[in-house]
């Protein structure tokens, strides 16, 4: 996950790849307003709301975005990496954006802060800005969408069986305690969706079933899903 | 949810407000490639995966939005009314598009189909239609976000409270007929979350539980929740 065997980014022209499109005057204003800012490991980096901290461009780290509910739960939806820019953390600077995402160091990570009216400027300008921006939002929304189809239906298997191993590591034993009712829950579907994967890793021989246990028989192949 | 009292649109340059910001051959263009076709309620208009059907602008009408899963499951996503255009149904032009949208006419719906790749190469040069298709597109990601949202976390009592007295008003009556299955369905959640709050409202003298039927006894405070 560390990005320290690769060369860091010289400046923000490295993660724009149509920054050669951009005008000298254009160009100057994003190298010289740009700030040059390290977030240590855990570090909140923008908070949802609606403030508007600027466009982040990493230049080495990670970085994670995540909602969070007025209950105080986190949702992660994506991460972003060296040369990955963060657009919503700028949410100011187009009017439809109607949600708030929260940013977060995951490494110690070294960031360009890009303020959003002199993006917003450029890219009002830029007919390639702002064709690489729709393209920056699409990246971002099809995470999004992803993650949705996840919790909502996606590969219930897969989750399953990083479920049971995540339960006979914590447990300690490959016989798990447990009820479909609570895996269920857990993973956030119906008890019948739960009962019905069971089975077929059953069928699969991938375990065993017994009122309230699940022996895991393969791990290796339940690791494999 | 009808438009046929709204004056209708009588031409894509009405959907587009920086219209007067493009070319007279950019115009033409769209204007000339554009075709009109009528969709009759419950017509698929778009289906997910990896064809082009075009950019959908809504002259009459109404669009649902919806995904699909493997096991044919289905969530509405978002509606498209009258002066909306729909960039999802033209996701080959943006190539970070990596998810698919249904579409289907839930009135009869007038739409003009505007080619992709004629859109594209309007945007490509247009900085005006490129900052437009963002907004759009943050418009939309901004529905998504809120029904994630809705679904990971948004207070379930609400959420059960609206659909009673929805259905109340669709079957013009306060004892619906449904089950719990079916309500969880509609609702994207658990039975037993669906019971559990059943059980809750019904002990708040909310309605009344009998086999297959749901009474409302106190609507305004339902309304209320």
């Amino acid at each position: 996950m560390t990005t320290n065997n690769v060369k860091s980014l010289s400046s923000i022209a490295d993660a724009i790849p149509i920054w050669s499109s951009l005008t000298q005057d254009q160009q100057r204003k994003l190298l010289g307003t740009a700030r040059e800012q390290r977030f240590l490991k855990g570090t909140v980096v923008h908070e949802g709301g609606l403030e508007c901290t600027g466009l982040l461009v990493v230049r080495t780290g990670q970085l994670r975005a995540f909602i969070t509910s007025a209950d105080g739960r986190e949702i992660s939806l994506y991460r972003l990496l060296e040369r990955d820019i963060c657009l919503f953390s700028a949410a100011c600077m187009i009017r439809s954006i109607r949600f708030n995402i929260s940013i977060e160091a995951e490494n110690d990570t070294d960031l360009w802060i890009v303020p959003a009216e002199i993006y917003q400027e450029v890219m009002k300008k830029s007919v390639q800005l702002a064709n690489f921006t729709n393209e920056l939002m699409a990246e971002r929304m099809s995470d999004v969408m992803w993650l949705m189809e996840q919790i909502l239906w996606e590969s219930m298997d897969r989750r399953l069986a990083e479920y049971l191993l995540e339960q006979s590591s914590l447990q300690g034993t490959t016989q798990i305690t447990t009820t479909h009712e609570q895996i269920a829950r857990d993973l956030g579907t119906a008890r019948e969706v739960v009962t019905r994967m069971l089975k077929y890793f059953k069928s699969e021989g991938l375990i065993a079933l017994s009122r309230g246990k699940i022996e895991i028989l393969d791990e290796r192949a339940l690791d494999a899903r």
